[in-house]
């Protein structure tokens, strides 16, 4: 490992030994890996020449961002070396011409959002943890709100460079638009979760910034009917942005734990819309969905034009990850079932809740049927909850996969969850997956820890 | 090969020996192959079979659905055999709760896209052969007009089924929005053109019809002016769903084909818009681009409300190919470069024309700098053509990769733009491109002759 050195010419950039805890984990902290060097490339060059060391020694290389994934994708194994990219994070370019920008892996989500709003583009990919990096975002081809009418990050993916196993670089993809030249190599970095490359550089798209956006809240007695209404807006081609549902019961533990009140109590389930433009399209399309949603069962419509009473909303929808923390550890999930299937999935895990005794609570993204859950330990101790949340997570992935259903929509599938994805993924699609692994990383040293590649 | 006698029951559907000259090359026919079969399977079982049969005998396979490709991708070669899946051509389901179809791949896009739409549902990609088929638009991520707004074909598979090299035959995708679970498999088939695999069955994303649509036809001094109001155009947000650029020469040459008289005849070029939402939306976007056009250099904004005149302008647009092939044989080209550099990229082909002699028409897509040439034969002899041909197309393509540009945006690689693919495509590129080949076609049956993957 002292080789390491003679790769990165800055002594403090490598750490041989002693390291921190928080990059032998993810961002949950649970689950604890080991590694024997810590680097901190500056370059490309840098990422190469470490890559070919390993490549030569067999040396398991865990590449990381911000550390803010939640399924163990950055927990490192035996005596390899940890790839911190984090400090090249720069912005390199914004091409107002062609709409794109190339910035290093390392770049913040939040910053690069800030900057380019800045210059009157926008970036549309927008997962909850804006702390992420982008390089994290395009690794497990990240979703968010936004993705009902934007779709996700490999929307916006237009080139990687990318370092392989072996210390080679390529540059996967252009500044173009179209591209029917060859294979397209960038699509198979994309939700790889590090384990067929580094990527050291991105070309990403941007869109121009939307004039104004426009929040609607829709109260409705039930869930089930809540998500019936969502068919009924997007087949009606308003367009909305984002479209999130939300139980009474887990509003309430945003009110307590944010002190604001949501309007209309007596609801059962709420859908929240958002939509953007021209201010008058978005004034229009609220038109347009109070039609349709008090046609199919909403209580009432809430444009929410008042900023601050859109910015309680948003809090509390924003706040229920942290207000379940407050008062337990808790497992995320983000599984995916088709949209159809999003209310009879959440009240199936009502009915697993009390048969189980654990406590779940569950939010979402009601335009994609990306069902998030925060499983709650509660007061269990180790081995009891062990065993409790594995059992109810193999309840939960049987259940979605028996309704069309997968894994993770934007989370990836990591250590934690690897054993629900292997339990329910077809042999002869994971065998085309080693496949590709082994031709892209012979040596298996990329995020090989993932092990339904191995 | 008498074997495929067993595999196929009925006998009428396997060919030996005798085919027909039209399976043994592309739309073009000027490419020729050789085969020694030719099968029309009609399910999933049987292609799995003919794949395990040319997989154990070491069997060249060209998969073909219309035919209608300009790249010599269904050009056969060796003594193998050609897989026409055209009878495969059922709409299997279009699951309107979803937003998607299940499709066999020999579907016509015509007929899929007047099947969704009998129905308030649209599919997006335009691409202008529409007697295509879809997996044949799916192996070349065919694009289209309408990919301005809505993208293209990847954007819209959802999932496929696979058969491979060796018969195995995988489900890759599903009916889910979102999915971060496990490697992206069928983003390596979609643009492969037919070398990793055999598409059996597409899942397709489909989106709400629009209620209208309305072109805006705007006519400038010159085409530079045009594309840099294209610029302003997308910046200004107004969101069109085609730009197209056409030049005053090639419009005449529409005129004198069509019958028809455009507009304003003493423009030099003219960018032709489409907008497509609600009726009011499309009305306020054509008011919006005039404003922006006319401050632009437009020389007059002429929104095409009257049905008889859009049909007129789009015959126009529509006959390019056809009034260049009523003169002379030509090579398509549809290269791209970036968005910026379509006004730069154009007067280049206008000098080349005038220094080699070589005649070119040149339109294309405006929002996505995907550039159409149709380069012209006219009265040259065998030889000549082949050495004027390619000269142009290596001074072009060249030209293309040195303003950041890529061999197709929609046609793919094929055997016809092998040569200029190859030869500005970086050889880390290639042999990582190769390694995929290998892994999924260790034998390298599937369409091989595309020889970029050898």
């Amino acid at each position: 490992m002292n080789r390491l050195f003679d790769l990165i010419p800055d002594k403090d950039r490598v750490l041989l030994g002693n390291i921190e805890d928080k990059y032998l984990s993810d961002t949950l902290g649970r689950l604890k890996g080991t590694a024997a060097a810590l680097v901190f490339p500056v370059s490309t060059e840098e990422v190469s020449a470490v890559m070919k060391f390993a490549y030569e020694n067999h040396l398991p290389v865990t590449p990381r961002g911000a550390g803010t994934n939640l399924v163990g994708s950055t927990v490192p194994h035996g005596q390899g070396i940890i790839l911190d990219l984090s400090l090249m994070n720069h912005i390199l370019s914004v091409d107002e011409e062609t709409f794109t920008a190339v910035v290093e892996p390392g770049v913040m989500l939040q910053d690069f959002q800030a900057h380019v709003e800045s210059l009157g583009l926008f970036y549309p990919p927008d997962p909850g943890e804006k702390q992420s990096t982008l390089a994290g975002n395009i690794a497990t081809n990240a979703g968010g709100m936004r993705a009902v009418k934007y779709g996700v990050t490999r929307d916006y993916v237009r080139g990687l460079e990318v370092v392989l196993a072996d210390g080679r670089v390529i540059q996967a993809g252009t500044k173009n638009v179209k591209d029917a030249s060859g294979l397209a190599l960038k699509q198979f970095f994309i939700g790889s979760e590090g384990t067929l490359g580094v990527i050291t550089k991105c070309i990403l798209k941007l869109v121009p910034k939307p004039e104004a956006s426009l929040s609607v809240l829709l109260p409705y007695d039930d869930l089930k009917t809540g998500i019936r209404s969502v068919h009924a807006i997007i087949k009606s081609n308003i367009g909305p942005t984002a479209i999130e549902f939300i139980e009474r019961s887990v509003v309430e533990l945003g009110e307590k734990y944010t002190g604001v009140s949501f309007p209309c109590p007596q609801a059962q389930a709420y859908i929240l819309l958002t939509f953007d433009g021209f201010a008058d399209q978005v004034e229009s399309a609220a038109r347009r969905v109070e039609a349709v949603a008090k046609n199919t069962g909403a209580i009432e419509c809430i444009p929410m034009k008042d900023p601050a009473l859109a910015a309680d909303i948003w809090r509390v929808r924003g706040c229920f990850v942290k207000a379940v923390e407050a008062v337990s550890e808790q497992e995320p999930v983000d599984l995916v079932v088709p949209i159809d299937q999003t209310a009879e999935f959440i009240s199936f895990v009502h009915e697993t809740e009390e048969k189980s005794g654990v406590k779940m609570i569950s939010f979402g993204h009601a335009g994609d049927g990306n069902v998030h859950l925060c499983v709650m330990r509660e007061d269990r101790d180790d081995a009891t909850w062990e065993k409790d949340l594995h059992e109810v997570m193999h309840i939960l992935y049987d259940k979605a996969y028996s309704l069309g259903g997968l894994t993770s929509g934007e989370h990836g599938v990591g250590i934690a969850k690897r054993p629900y994805f292997l339990k329910n993924t077809d042999p002869e699609n994971l065998s085309v997956m080693r496949a590709i692994k082994a031709a892209l990383d012979d040596r298996h040293i990329l995020n090989d820890h993932i092990s339904y590649l191995k």
